[in-house]
Formats: structure tokens, C-alpha cells, sequence
């Protein structure tokens, strides 16, 4: 049952022979593309990503690119942050919401010119959502997706391996700052970015003809920091609270319910969409559940991600549900990632979570653990 | 690398404990969700289509719901196809298009009743278009996904079946033809359709919780049919050549550029998203490309999908792109589905084409094959 068929309808990436070549196990599907998830040796792919330094395929985070005379106004009205004082070269992780305030997408927007924007999505056709709402706006823009095929290096060394290919200067960019540039003429966007809090970078491929190529660059230039091919880390994502955009929370999900709070202006003169619904949010007294970690008592015995969401229980109610539970090389115990009940968490109340391995009582504690 | 990770982003159906243990060797990710293609005998899974009663988790085929007051209104601008004379209880295959004319998705559109329709789409995010489009025009419509899998029963056999299960007056029910009916309690929505021409039903399940039970069922009075499980058929797609959505066509493909032309009202008074630019097409002597059968010379060693579209060629110069290639049970030969430039194909000109077995030459004929 875990064998998949690629076929037309399924993308795969201008790095894909180099991943086959690198020894890829393992994926998943992510924007109708595939994304290589492990190379075979889980130990490996943590520690390089822990201690030194890894190179992953991610070009599943495909751009949706806004450009034309309104893309600023556009841009804005997709993301339920202001980006009034965005400046060119500027990410910003932010929220794209339906009208009824429900988190749709949580992409980092980055801006590469005046007219011209990239939301960096996670995994669904957001290029439905801005295109069609573009349309009948009657904006002066155009709504793509460009060949835009993001690399990531991630961990420690990562920085001196960007140093080393790209010139020291891009030891000073900042976190989701970027800078367009090309490795031997491969053009590329350089971002301080990555789905990981090891610190690294994300080589935003703009030729997607030549990704084998700028694989293999890297990764000569990398011998020296011991680089191996690695992927998004599912332990080091839940040690780092980083959230997983439709795997982590249920569909009817506010920001604020995912984590994002911090990262919503609801008092603020922009105009976005949702924005009312989550005013109405804030002025209802907040949400009504939150996104925080588990400390889950025993040893678990599955390496692998959950095959879907269970439920948090206390006193035998659901107040939750689990999305993600793992042994945390780090911490030396298990953790898991969970939607529950605003009323459980500020009670600090112990809860059970259903685990492969049964019902396992659990504390709650603030994200991230690391 | 063909091994696939399930993970809560990814859904399973509520006929997946059923398909499992109907020995599901092969799976492909359809609308963020697990659809089975194969249970490990393919030969036998294309004779049970053929000439018995196949039984398929179609479940990824989601509905988007528009119900309300402007559900008509709203349906018919989503479609580029004239529904004025829609009834209740009919289905139309239809094409759904951007604003530029080009196919977002090939939808059997379901008209429930006068102020609720599905669309049954194929592979990608419809919801994110409706849902916006509907919320900036200002329509009095909810845009959902409501709780419905279809589960499909396809084969000559499968009238029978249909008949045997909810009575002799199913075999009234014309193409595209449905009832709201139920299944010992089980409720759901009976329509003669599929994804193959071998005749058949799809029960469109309207309790996801109740998904094993009502395959179990089928299976049970399917068994003096010799019924058994199989999934939308490679071989007999091809043959049929019905359009495999995203997969068969570049995504600039217009509705006529899909073999969707007979689909395309732009003679009509109704407002529908693309209409001018279709109309354009029209009015400039219609499509650059056409969607055709090829005649492939000689053997096919592969029974797969093609992992990803290859070209066409004439005289060294690209005229199209193949999207499926297989060796026809029932023609006895290799045959193809491919967008080829008009003139080449209306001058009736010899091709070559890329496969697995290397450059072959083919012929151009109309589809379907079958």
C-alpha cells in the first residue's frame, strides 16, 4: 500500500535525479510534486541537520508570483499581516485567510521589487485563490507560477557553506532577507531561510533546467562540512514547533489556533482578507483552542510520522487532536504537537493522547521545545 | 524512492481499512488524498473492468458544494458551458476555466437541487476558486466540501449489481442521471457515471464514517458477479481516451486544446469566467492543438504510467507532448494519447514519439480508440 506511480499529473523536481542519485527512500507528494523525505538513514539525516550541514530538495514550495502595477495592494489583501513597511529584499512569514478568517495558507511572502511579490506556499493551489480574486478585482496584475524551484542548505555549517559559494557578505543577511544572485551564471535568489531552526539558507533556483547542476555544485563545495542529502526532519520540526500547513490543525483553523497569533494585525488600517472575522476573533475574547506541545509520558516505539490527526482526551472528552508525536534525540524523551482546548492549556491541565503505542498521559507545555 | 509516507497532511478515504485489505499494492495522491491503482494484478483488474463488475475507491473525487439562493448563478459563472436547462437529479461534464480560458479542472457538475451543486472535480483545489470568487462577488452562497466519496462500480456487470442493491429502477437512470437514495440506512447519492466507458454506477457516499460498511456490502452482492476491487484503469482510460486532468495537457491548455470543444458554449447569452477568451479562440479559427489518439509502431515493454510527459516530434521539431502510452489488451497494439499542433494533425502526418523503448513512429487518429 506504500508504493506510489508517478505519473504526468505528478511533478517531479529539477533535482530529482540528483535525489534518485543521492539514494532517496522515501516521499511524499507536496503540491502535486514530489518531496523526498529521507535518504535511509534517519539517524544521519538528524544529526547532519543537528551538527553540520544537509542539502534538501525542496522545491515543492512553489511560488505564487504577483506582479503588475497593484501587487502591493494585492499582496496585502491576501495576508492577514500589514506589510505595509515590507522593503525590497524582505520575507515575511504571514497568513493567507478565507473570509471567515480560516487559515488557508502560511507562506513566507517575499518582496522582490515594488511590483513584483512571491508567496513561498506551503501545500495547496493558492494560485487558484489570488488568481481568481485578481481577476475579479479588476487588479493591473499578473498572477504565475514562475520557474522558481527552491534548494535548502540547513544546519550549523550552513552558513559558511553559503560563505564559501556565494562570497562572506551573505554571512550579514538577515533572516527571511534574500538577495537575487547566481552560482556560475545558475540564477538563483538567495534567502536566510528553510523549514528547520538549524539556521541555513534557501537557493531559490530560477532555471529549473539547471537543477542537477546547482545540486551538484553544492554539494562539491559542501565535502569539506561532511554535506549529505537530507529533507524537511519530522523530530526536528516538532523539537522546533515549526507547523506542518494542513497535517497540523483541523480545516476550520484561525491563525491563532495554529500558532500564528503574533503574526496577525487586526488593528491596523490595511485592508485584508478575513480580516473582520478575525477582529471578531480578538474582540470574542481570542480562540478558542491553541497549537502547543506535548511532553508524552513513556518511550515510543514508531519512528514515523502519525498516518493522521488522533484525539486528545481528558476525563474521556475530546479536547484535541494530536498531530504529531516523536522521540526527541535532544531532549531524550516524547513530544508531540497538538490543536487543544484554550481552557485545558491555561489550566495546565494533564490530558491522554492515542499514540501506535496506546493511550499515554501527556503535560502541555508553550512551543518550541528547542 | 517510489515509497510513499502517509502523514495527517495527506487523507486517507473512508473506504481505506477496505482497500487494504483488498491487498492494495499502488497508490497515487489525488486532491491531497489516498487513491488506490492497483491491487497486484493488472491483467485481472482490466478483464473485471472489461467484461465483470470492478469495484473502486474514488473517494479523492471531492465535491465543492455551492448552496444557497445565487447557487445557479454562481455554478453556471464557474462553467463554460451553457446549464441553463439543467434539471435536478442531472449531472454534466463540463470545463471550468480561468478568466484567460484556460481549464482549471473537467468537473461532472451535479445539480441537487435548485439551490445546491457539486461539482465532482479532478485534481486540485477548486474550493480556493469558488470560495473566493463567490466571497468578492458577493453572492449569497456557502462554498464547501461537504462529507462525500464516491465509491464507483464499473463493468458490464455493474447495472446488475445496481439493480440487485437498490432495485430494477436504476436501470432508468440515463448518463449522468442521479437519485438521493440509501444503502440499509446508508445514506448516499446514486448516479450512472465513472471514469471508464464500461458503463457503471458511482455511489456517492454521504457518511464518511460509514465507508467499510458500504464497500462490504457491495462486495456481498457483488460476489455472484465475481466482483472484485480494481481503480481508474491505465489501459482502459487510453483506449476510451478520456482526459486525465493536469496530467495530459500543458497548463495552458484551453478546453478545446483538451478534447473538451463539444463542452464550450460560447454562443450563449450566460455570464461565465473565460467566455471572451474562448470566444476568441473561436473567433480565431480555433484551437492551436488538438487532443488525439497515436498509433505507437511496435511493442511496449512497460506497463506503467509515463512518470512524465514526452514530446512529440516531426522532422526534429516538437509538435506536441505524449501523456499516456500503453499496449491495448483489446487492439492488440501500442496506442497513445498526446496534444498535438493542429496542422500536423489535420494534415494526417506521420509522427515520432519518445517512450520508454525509445523514438517510435505514429499515426494520428481521433479518439476515442474504443
Amino acid at each position: 500500500m506504500n508504493r506510489i506511480t508517478l505519473s504526468p499529473r505528478l511533478r517531479t523536481t529539477p533535482f530529482h535525479e540528483s535525489t534518485v542519485a543521492a539514494g532517496a527512500t522515501d516521499i511524499s507528494i507536496y503540491n502535486k510534486m514530489v518531496l523526498p523525505l529521507s535518504f535511509g538513514d534517519l539517524e544521519a539525516e538528524y544529526d547532519r541537520l543537528i551538527n553540520g550541514v544537509a542539502i534538501w530538495d525542496v522545491a515543492v514550495e512553489r511560488q505564487v508570483q504577483i506582479s503588475g502595477p497593484d501587487a502591493h495592494e494585492a499582496a496585502q489583501y491576501f495576508t492577514s499581516r500589514d506589510i505595509s513597511n515590507i522593503v525590497e529584499g524582505q520575507g515575511k512569514y504571514v497568513a493567507m485567510c478565507d473570509h471567515d478568517g480560516n487559515i488557508l495558507n502560511d507562506p513566507v511572502l517575499m518582496k522582490l521589487s515594488g511590483n513584483r511579490y512571491w508567496f513561498s506556499i506551503a501545500d495547496n493551489d493558492m494560485i487558484l485563490w489570488c488568481k481568481g480574486i485578481a481577476a475579479e478585482k479588476g487588479w493591473d496584475v499578473e498572477v504565475t507560477e514562475p520557474d522558481v524551484s527552491p534548494l535548502a542548505i540547513q544546519g550549523p555549517k550552513a552558513e559558511d557553506l553559503a560563505a564559501d559559494l556565494f562570497g562572506e557578505h551573505v554571512r550579514e543577511i538577515k533572516l527571511f532577507r534574500f538577495i537575487e544572485t547566481d552560482l556560475d551564471g545558475i540564477p538563483l535568489v538567495l534567502c536566510r531561510s528553510g523549514w528547520s531552526k538549524q539556521g541555513g539558507f534557501e537557493l531559490f533556483l530560477q532555471d529549473g533546467s539547471r537543477g542537477n547542476e546547482l545540486w551538484d555544485k553544492v554539494v562539491a563545495a559542501g565535502e569539506k562540512y561532511d554535506i549529505g542529502p537530507g529533507a524537511p526532519n519530522h523530530i526536528e520540526r516538532v523539537e522546533s514547533g515549526l507547523l506542518s500547513y494542513g497535517g497540523d490543525h483541523t480545516p476550520d483553523s484561525n491563525p491563532f489556533e495554529v500558532g500564528m497569533g503574533r503574526y496577525v494585525d487586526t488593528d491596523t488600517d490595511v485592508d485584508y482578507i478575513g480580516k473582520a472575522a478575525l477582529q471578531k476573533v480578538v474582540a470574542d475574547g481570542g480562540p478558542r483552542r491553541l497549537f502547543v506541545g506535548l511532553n508524552v509520558e513513556g518511550e515510543l516505539t514508531e519512528a514515523w510520522p502519525l498516518p493522521e490527526r488522533t484525539p486528545v482526551f481528558q476525563n474521556g472528552e475530546q479536547v484535541g487532536t494530536l498531530a504529531a508525536i516523536v522521540h526527541s534525540h535532544r531532549l531524550g524523551r516524547t513530544i508531540g504537537l497538538a490543536q487543544v482546548d484554550r481552557a485545558v492549556v491555561e489550566a495546565n491541565e494533564t490530558v491522554e493522547v492515542q499514540t501506535p503505542d496506546g493511550n499515554k498521559s501527556a503535560t502541555i507545555q508553550e512551543l518550541p521545545f528547542l
